[in-house]
C-alpha cells in the first residue's frame, strides 16, 4: 500500500526521509559493520549520536547553558512521579492547573508525595479552553507550578504562560515539542514524550535548570533521580539507544528544514487551512474556543454520532487514517504534527468538503 | 564495511534476518502504509504485534497461565526499585545474594525501602564464582530472595538455584534470557533487560506470578506498580512500540530456529569451543571457576595488560569487535549471545591461536 496520511495523536508520522535513512543504515551504520540497535552505548559510535542529538536540541531550542538535557525512559507518566519526588522539596506544596486528562493524571500522582492544589481547571466545559489565572491564585510557598502546555486530547494550548512570577514553572510539552520556538528560560523544567513530534515511543527528553537538581527525596527510585541522570549524562544505565538515534535524525531534518521558526510558519499554515474550513462548514465544527486552539491537535465533530463514525470509516478508506477522537471524548481529531505535510491537510479538507456535500 | 562479529555485552548482535525484515518493513508495515514507529499503540496493527510477542514468549518459555508477562521501560535499574516497592510488603525484609555489580546495585537500591540482608557474596574473589548457600542462610520471614542469574561482567551463572524452599525467588536473567529453557514456576518473578538477547535497549520483560501482585506500597510511582501495568496489559501509557516489534521478530527467529532447546545446544557448542581453547592456551586463561561458567559471557585475560590491549586492538581490526572487558575489571570478554553464530566464535578462536603464536 502507498504511505497514508496518518493523523494519529501519537505515536505519529515521522518524516519519510528519516525512515529512509533508518532503513538504509539498518545493517551497517556509517561503516561500523553494526546496526545502531546492536552497538554498545559506551561505544564511540553511540557517543557521537547522543552528543549530536543533545547539541541539535540545544541549537534548535536555544537552550541556555545552565540547563541540562536528559534522555529518559518511562514516558510522561514516569515524570508525573519524578517531578514531585525531585522538586517538591521545600514547603512540600505544588500547584497544578488542570487542562485535561494528562494534567489531571500528573496532579493525582503528585498527591502521593505532598500537598497538591488544583489552582484552576477547565473541566466545567470538557477542557475546551485554557483557564485564566492571576498571580494571587498561586500559593506563595509552592515549590513549583505545573502545566500541560498543549492538550493532545482536547486540542487546547497555552498562548500565554500563567503569571507565576519567580516561582518554578514546569511544563509537559509532549504534544507541541519542537513545533515552534519556546523560551526555555521561563521554565524550571520542560519535558516531552518523544512519540509525537520527535521519535518513536520509549524516550522522554527533559530540559532542567541546573540549580533545581540535587534535592530529590530519599525514597526516589534511582532511575527517577534527575541529578543522577544528569551527572551520568543520561548513561546511568543503558538508554534507549535506537530511539535516541531516530530522534537525532528527526532533529537533523528539522534543522535542514529551517529550524523552529520555519516549523512554526508551516504549522500555522496547516492549522489555518483546517480551522478555516471548520469555521465555514455547516456540518463540521471545532470544539475549542478560538483563542486557545492548538496548532497540533484539532478535535472536531458533527452533531451526529453515526455521521462521525461514517466519516472516520470513509476517511480511512481514502488513506486518511487515525482520525477517530480519543476514546474518552469521541468525535474526530486530526493531529497535524511537524511531519504531517501541508498536502496531507489539503487532502483532509478536500475530503471533508466532499463528505459534507455528499451527506447534506 | 562488511558486518562485523560483535562481542558486545549489550546492546549486542541481533539476527541479521531480523534487521533485514525491519529494514524492509520500515516505511510500510504489512500494507498499513505506516512504519511501526508511527502507528498508534491502540491500533489493531500494534495490538497484533504485542499480543504475538507475548504469545511467543509464553510458548518459548512455557510460561504457566498464572504468570503475567509485562513489557516495561527503564531497564533493570528501574526494577531494582520496583521490586522492593511491589514485593517488600510483608515483614519488610528481603535477602540478596551478591554475585557482582548488578546484584549489588539491586541490593543497595532495596536498602532505601526496607531491611535488606546480603546472605552471601563472592566479592572476596572478584565475583569469579557463585557462592553456595544453604536453606538456613535465608531469613524465615524474608518477603523474597533476589539473585542475578547470569553475571554479565564476571561471566558466572547459577547452574542450580539456591535452596530457598517456598520463599519467593526473584531473578534478573537479563544476560541469559531465552538462551536455554528455564522452569518459570520456580520463581515469583523473572525479568530481563531486552538489549542482550532479545531486542534493542529500552525494553524490560517481566514475568510475574499473579498472586504476588496488588500489594505495592503507597509511595510506588504509578509506572512502577506491576499490578497497574498488568491490569492495563502493558498499555497503561504508550509502550516502546518499535522495540516490542523487534522483540517479536527475534522471538519469531528463535522459534523458527528450534526454540530454546535448540538454542541451548547451539550456545553450549559455541561456549565449549571457546572454553576448550582457553583451557589449553598458554597465553590466555578464563577467569571463572569451571563449574560456574556462563554460556553467554566469557571473560579472559593474559598476564600482561599491554598484551591485552594489543589483542583487543588487533581483533577489532580483524572485524572481531567489542572484546574489551568491562571498564571495572579490564582484560577481555566475549559475549556470545543467541545471535552470535558459531562461525563468529570459530573466527575468534582462530584469531586467538594466531595471536598467541605471533606473540609467544
Amino acid at each position: 500500500m502507498a504511505r497514508v496520511y496518518n493523523f494519529s495523536a501519537g505515536p505519529s508520522m515521522l518524516p519519510e526521509q528519516v525512515l529512509k535513512t533508518a532503513a538504509a543504515e539498518m545493517l551497517d551504520y556509517k561503516g561500523s559493520g553494526q546496526s545502531v540497535m546492536e552497538m554498545s552505548h559506551r561505544s564511540k559510535w553511540f557517543d557521537d549520536i547522543i552528543k549530536e542529538a543533545e547539541a541539535l536540541m540545544r541549537e534548535l531550542y536555544k537552550i541556555p547553558d545552565n540547563y541540562k538535557v536528559l534522555f529518559l525512559q518511562g514516558g510522561a507518566s514516569a515524570q508525573f512521579s519524578a517531578i514531585p519526588l525531585n522538586f517538591m522539596n521545600g514547603s512540600g506544596k505544588a500547584d497544578y492547573i488542570i487542562t485535561g486528562q494528562w494534567a489531571k493524571k500528573a496532579f493525582q500522582e503528585a498527591q502521593k508525595y505532598g500537598d497538591v492544589k488544583a489552582v484552576a481547571s477547565s473541566a466545567d466545559k470538557t477542557f475546551s479552553y485554557i483557564p485564566k489565572t492571576k498571580a494571587e491564585d498561586f500559593r506563595e510557598d509552592a515549590d513549583y507550578v505545573y502545566i500541560c502546555m498543549n492538550n493532545t486530547i482536547y486540542g487546547t494550548v497555552y498562548k500565554e504562560l500563567p503569571p507565576v512570577g519567580d516561582k518554578v514553572l514546569i511544563a509537559d510539552v509532549s504534544s507541541c515539542a519542537l513545533s515552534e520556538p519556546l523560551d526555555i528560560s521561563k521554565f524550571g523544567m520542560v519535558y516531552f514524550g518523544a512519540q509525537k513530534n520527535v521519535a518513536p515511543a520509549g524516550l522522554v527528553v527533559a530540559i532542567i535548570r541546573e540549580d533545581l537538581l540535587g534535592n530529590a527525596r530519599d525514597i526516589t527510585p534511582v532511575m527517577m533521580n534527575y541529578k543522577i541522570q544528569a551527572d551520568a549524562e543520561s548513561l546511568y544505565n543503558t538508554p534507549p539507544c535506537y530511539t535516541i538515534y531516530i530522534c537525532k535524525l528527526v532533529l537533523e531534518w528539522l534543522k535542514a528544514n529551517g529550524g523552529l521558526d520555519a516549523m512554526k510558519e508551516r504549522n500555522e499554515k496547516k492549522a489555518k487551512l483546517l480551522y478555516d474550513f471548520l469555521d465555514n462548514s455547516k456540518m463540521f465544527r471545532g470544539t475549542v474556543v478560538p483563542e486557545d486552539r492548538s496548532l497540533m491537535n484539532v478535535p472536531f465533530v458533527t452533531d451526529d454520532d453515526e455521521l462521525n463514525a461514517k466519516f472516520v470509516k470513509e476517511a480511512t478508506e481514502a488513506g486518511l487514517v487515525n482520525l477517530k477522537g480519543h476514546r474518552t471524548v469521541g468525535g474526530m481529531r486530526a493531529s497535524i504534527y511537524n511531519a504531517m505535510p501541508y498536502e496531507g491537510v489539503e487532502k483532509l479538507v478536500e475530503f471533508m468538503a466532499e463528505f459534507e456535500k455528499a451527506n447534506s
